[in-house]
């Protein structure tokens, strides 16, 4: 018999083997070791080795498998063996040339959504406004966090596009005021913030914020929901509530005093004071700073080895983690839309925003 | 028909115009939008411009306000103006000179309390005694913080006069044995502790510390629940419990973990560790450490500043962020009383307590 | 009469005097009066002097057990003094040279736990495996913090031999698969574990951490349940969870986030950050780093002085600021163990155990 009348020739079995290395999926244990134990069989023949000790648990499980084969002809195993490769790399996930280039994700107006390398990028994209929030920005970020939450990436990162991570809260939210008045201004916008936070709160993989500038309220609170935060030395944090009439939302009002303790949260979130990067990080609000001439490199380096971990166990990690207060979270998330929704309707928030743009507008 | 013939003359309206100005009460949007409706049409007549966008919000209240004034007189316009402008300025708090001095609250003999530019002040005052707190001076501070929990200040300040912010509990509180005996004192005593750090817990507006000098005891502790703590380079934070036999309070025992964790929080609480300010500040007790020589005039420019900002946005961020663990704080201060009192009767304190007297008075 | 007719002799009572002074236990207060008044009443007779005022403490409270012995006469007073001084030198626990060498518990063969000066000493003693924690380790460290709480000692401390702190969980543990298979395996390993960090939870005295060098996994997390932790500048922290396909334990996914903020904690738990002694002491995970050369001695001094503080105050104090989280933190273990049990059994852990063994084999 020679290797042409074999019913799967020596190239397709080494095609086989070369395609086994392409994978990208990992196909488990359970079919590694049958694949090991097809190859050796189809290369050796049976299994004619000692049985190892019970102990040495890699060897073991080999043997095991291989012995499991009996007498398993060295042909049927290479078909075998082959048949096994090809049904994985079908099984593969649009197998085309996707990986190499970056998914755009469409219909997003304010964002640019991506996803390469097992990381889901969110950029808030409205450079010339330095970011600021508005009304169809909000339920973008809802729609494309809940997106990330579902595909296959291992990790989410938010950052911002231009010189500012994000301004906030983009004030002209308040003067499109409906017909129902500003009560229903009020009562629509705490529903659209209480519901942009539960997205947080409730996102089940790492979740980090790229923060590539200057970041301003609500951006700014919250950060304390992510997992990992990265700034460039340039990026200060400034969460100016009372000066604006307002009060704090995004669960600062009970992650800042846990990540910075009473006396260094009250600072921000009740007297207006702007941190430099630096005293972020010493704070305990940024995991690490670093020069904004390399910042983007440092950190997309890092990123990418993050992307390589082992995906569940990250995403049950976090779950862990975030588990113990997620029930708090969302308590807290309501009582804080609810004073906003109070102090929209005050006279020192009415007094604050209509400053605010009397000195644009000059009127 | 001339200018005196007017029903309110010109020089009338021109006075109210300015004493408008004075105003030390903002009187709202809805007011201040009545006022400018009325001199719109005291000086211009009917509103005749074209309606704003629903978008402009400024633009459009104004306009809403003047139209709504339909064809009303100059005349009559005028002397609503003046009337409304009168009504204001007579119904201001004691508009008389109040603001320029202070006013100081009678009846305290171990503190000095005043109300300045929207600022109570709390000062303990037994220089002498380095303000060690005396079992009336405990019943004094209760008073004082509820009286300044009503009054109309923005931020309640607390220090010390003389060298020491605050030396603690004056031990001489343990040989004032009532007829009771030491079982009736110890339990007074813890009756007592547990109502003024429930006064702490519940206080409603920004609560700030301006540590002046060494603190000791429930000076330190009570630290944990103000907003804001601001000391001299030349403080110290001592909490010499189990030196004298005794346990932790002011909720230091889950507010100190909390604002420090727990590696650091043990050395201060279990075994007596004593912190520099700089200490202090960075494992997060103290706000920010100031040199002595300017701490004064730094701070109070600051306080200032922060009794200008917008009174009821303060004060209910700052419940929204004490609300969430009032509760718990509760609990753990009566837990903390009830261990107290147990270790005053205790063998360990008794021993620590006769040591110390021991030790001043060579008997 | 003569001294030698005395039922005492001058001798005896100048012996027991003596004996007094080196009394290990502390007699009360109440015996201390006792024993004030005797001595007068033996030397000067019964007590003459005017009684002293009420708010005098310390002079009333012992003229009052003077007092109290009435005509007792000098003879019978000092009878009365040997008598009790001896009956609390045979009280003594076990008084004989006791206190000047340690005593080594026998029955370790992982461990060497020793108890001197009121401080029990568990030292992980596979210093050539790097002080890895075996199954038999586990059971043993269990047995160890036993006896610790229960014996008469200050203080407990727990320290490695060698340039290791720990490395962590032996991986060999893995390779033991009982007849129960693997599933068998992952339920035992988490009800060890969860009883095993059980025991740390509820240890009722001061409890310390003495980090000699390098710690991983379990030996790191776990430090989160101590209430000081010393390090030499020469130990790291490293908990590679995710890059073993596991997640968290020790409680870490609670205390971890508490101690050091969420951005800070989720760098180390979910992407195996390397902390150094000084990061983790920065951070708040380490109470004080010391020089490497200096460690053991400066640490020990230290501790000695603890270990001489009231060893009510300190174990009531412990389990004061323990209880208020008690019931959480064994919700927390028993959540961590749960995962943990499924991670074990997963594809992503069992490929890197694999690879780990790989590695080692060069299979």
């Amino acid at each position: 018999m020679t290797g042409a009348a074999m019913r799967v020739s020596q190239e397709e079995f080494e095609k086989a083997k070369d395609q086994l290395k392409l994978l990208k999926v990992d196909p488990g244990n359970e079919v590694k070791l049958k694949l090991y134990a097809l190859f050796k069989q189809a290369t050796e023949g049976p299994c004619s080795s000692p049985k190892p000790s019970m102990l040495d648990f890699v060897k073991k499980a080999k043997w095991d498998a291989w012995n499991s084969l009996g007498s398993l002809s060295k042909d049927n195993a290479r078909q075998k063996y082959v048949d096994l490769v090809l049904s994985l790399v079908s099984s593969e996930p649009s197998s085309k040339a996707k990986d190499t280039t970056s998914e755009s994700k469409q219909g997003y107006e304010t964002l640019q959504v991506t996803t390469t390398d097992n990381i889901t990028k969110i950029m808030l994209n409205r450079p010339d406004k330095k970011n600021a929030i508005t009304t169809q920005m909000y339920r973008e970020i809802i729609q494309a966090v809940e997106e990330a939450a579902k595909d296959d990436s291992v990790i989410t990162v938010v950052t911002g596009n231009g010189d500012y991570y994000c301004s906030g809260n983009d004030l002209n939210n308040f003067t499109n005021i409906p017909s129902g008045g500003i009560e229903k201004m009020a009562k629509d916008g705490a529903v659209l913030l209480e519901d942009f936070v539960s997205h947080f709160i409730d996102f089940p993989k790492p979740l980090i914020a790229v923060v590539n500038g200057p970041a301003v309220g609500i951006s700014v609170t919250l950060l304390g929901l992510f997992d990992i935060v990265y700034a460039t030395d340039r990026a200060t944090f400034h969460t100016p509530f009372s000066e604006l009439g307002q009060s704090p939302e995004g669960c600062s009002s009970y992650m800042f005093p846990k990540i910075m303790g009473l006396p260094k949260a009250n600072e921000m979130l009740l007297f207006n004071r702007k941190l430099t990067a630096r005293e972020a990080c010493t704070w305990g609000l940024v995991t690490e700073v670093f020069p904004d001439k390399t910042f983007e490199k440092e950190v997309w380096i890092r990123l990418k080895a993050y992307a390589n971990l082992p995906k569940n166990s990250l995403a049950l990690s976090k779950q862990l983690i975030r588990g113990v207060e997620k029930e708090m979270l969302h308590k807290v998330n309501c009582q804080e839309c609810e004073r906003l929704k109070e102090r929209w309707l005050s006279d020192e928030c009415m007094n604050a925003v209509l400053k605010f743009f009397e000195k644009k507008s000059k009127l």
